[in-house]
């Protein structure tokens, strides 16, 4: 999508490839809305570095990531013996399993790689398939987004107000995103909406990446408080709710997804308000019978104890402080400590939405009630 | 309540007076959670930029400290014509009065000390009632909120986990508070309980002023995000929502709050959880006749925008920043800057919760149903 470097737009994936120098470039997601960098990834283990600190991180830029690190390792390796480039490739997929261990994306991704190198004959026409197919998952992913857009965008009408929840944009994806694929989409057609974006606590990823993205694109927002939403619905200026999904549920149409959202979903129920969550077809889990079998992710209590951003000293403009960045580096943000020192917090990172509160799931073979998700499994990607 | 000073368990006021300094003594607020100080405000004017500063807030706080500062200010004044002194008495009213000139509580409180002194025959017989007349007032204020502990307590039983939101506690009274009066009055009766406080985004009352006061008192207690209650009350882990309230109006039931208010109602209302809310007599307005027409006052987008907390950096433990304080000073806190900084924010400070998800309101004169206010108008104050 678009950013604006020095005031000039300009297009950017999230994860793209430099053929000439083998380095995967990541946008630097962490210093984000503060800075944006782009970072070479010089090698498959810093590669897979970069997925473990979240330099990068979404379920389809950590896949494309995965699939370029993979061939990127693979690209590395000096020589003609088949059987030690396999040996090699296994090291490789392996240091990028590990970088995020629960996440199912890097292993599909992966596989569709070695999946595609196997014809190759050679060495060199193994590195070169597996490059062309870690190309061509970028491109799927891009495709898949493009696809979701086409469908949401048609939900989105003159005037409207859509609320959103937590970062499920371009950043998460190789571009597009998929909770703002509608959103994307709807303003190429010329649509004019306005978006709240729910802070999200305590990550507050929609008052970071989520305006960020926006506010590039020149969508007009504004961040509210998670506790805003409601009393907007109640009077009026909310019509649409666009979320993305970690997780949903083939079987039951249950959706997991950042914490809060269950209850932007009671909320819209409560005022007759459209619901719909976004996803790409790899976040369908045909597998688990119900969403309190989800395991919910206790994260750890500092999140809700504090804050991250840039300290602002009343004399002095917004200073960021990243001038000491080396990739990959550190978050160099500031914490703050808001809350009581003697208080412990409960920070459960997900919350589970029944179907009943669902509207829609838009995928990228079209909208799809989440009662009908099973019943529709065959064209929606199960095997 | 109990505040620790240095490990030690002593008793506090919000608002107390110095006869012999002639001076109001006041909690610090905006330095808590991360500093307990008692600063001694030596004038009437002084008191008002005290109230004005916010160093003290709350309905009963605020109504208190305007009736010592009116006790104050008279009794500085010095010889015996009644006509200079009752100029200067509308000089030191007026000047109280302009302090918050939204708030009611100054001047009800103000009105209550200026009817008690007009008996007197002489300036030292009225400075004398004036005192008195204050002294009344915050313990009258205390004996409500104890009163709104005993009926409240009944409500919580071994074992309960209740949610509150922002901060109704002790520091926005004398003493005691509303919402948490239940909780303290249940705590003395041996009732074991858990409280989790939603942090109050923006402005972190929970988080800050709520988990202060319980951690001071020893209850069990955790915060959690805004987002996070609805998850909570999905896996039957919260039992019970006792709230604050700014307005609750006697003709409807509406309870006019802190915003998120009225999410935390309709989830509890979702899932069968009691949702009561605890006020003194004199936040009901009779008058209002929907609440449609509560002005919800929208306050400066930095709130939302970013976060107020001491910078924690990761080779020191936690820095009070408030070495340099004079009393009244300006919040010593850290500003941090959150989201993205070409985003801008939506900020409304409270909402409107209707009656019919309120399952009952805790008054000093008994708990009552919302819809019954009206009707009981007789014994709830309505003049």
């Amino acid at each position: 999508m678009i950013v604006n470097v020095r005031g000039r737009p300009r297009h950017f994936r999230t994860v793209t490839f430099d053929a000439t120098q083998n380095a995967v470039l990541l946008i630097e997601q962490r210093l984000l809305p503060h800075k944006f960098e782009i970072v070479a990834i010089p090698n498959f283990r810093a590669t897979a570095q970069s997925i473990h600190d979240m330099v990068v991180r979404g379920a389809g830029a950590i896949g494309a990531t995965a699939a370029y690190g993979l061939a990127q390792g693979l690209r590395a390796f000096r020589g003609r013996d088949l059987s030690r480039f396999n040996a090699h490739a296994e090291t490789v997929y392996q240091t990028l399993k590990s970088a995020r261990p629960t996440a199912v994306d890097p292993v599909n991704a992966m596989n569709q790689v070695r999946a595609a190198m196997t014809p190759g004959e050679t060495v060199a026409e193994q590195q070169s398939l597996a490059l062309a197919a870690a190309e061509q998952f970028a491109n799927e992913d891009v495709q898949h987004c493009e696809a979701i857009g086409r469908h949401g965008a048609k939900l989105i009408r003159n005037g409207m107000n859509v609320l959103t929840h937590c970062n499920a944009g371009w950043l998460a994806f190789v571009d597009v995103g998929s909770a703002t694929a509608p959103m994307y989409a709807a303003q190429k057609k010329g649509t004019k909406f306005h978006v709240f974006c729910d802070e999200t606590r305590p990550r507050s990823q929609g008052a970071t990446l989520t305006a960020w993205e926006l506010a590039q694109q020149k969508i007009s927002h504004q961040i509210i408080a998670d506790n805003a939403a409601g009393h907007l619905m109640q009077r009026g200026k909310i019509d649409l709710v666009i979320v993305g999904s970690d997780r949903t549920l083939g079987r039951t149409g249950e959706v997991a997804n950042k914490i809060g959202t269950y209850t932007k979903a009671v909320l819209a129920a409560r005022h007759g308000i459209p619901f719909y969550v976004a996803i790409p077809l790899s976040t369908i889990d045909w597998n688990i019978k119900s969403g309190m079998d989800i395991p919910i992710e206790t994260r750890d209590e500092s999140e809700v104890l504090g804050a991250w951003g840039l300290v602002h000293t009343p004399n002095s403009k917004l200073r960021p402080l990243t001038s000491d960045l080396r990739p990959p580096t550190s978050d160099r943000r500031h914490y703050v400590r808001v809350a009581n020192p003697g208080s412990s917090a409960y920070n459960p990172g997900f919350d589970v939405t029944p179907a009943d509160l669902i509207t829609g799931i838009i995928t990228p073979a079209g909208i799809v009630k989440p009662k009908d998700l099973w019943h529709r499994r065959r064209t929606l990607g199960r095997n």
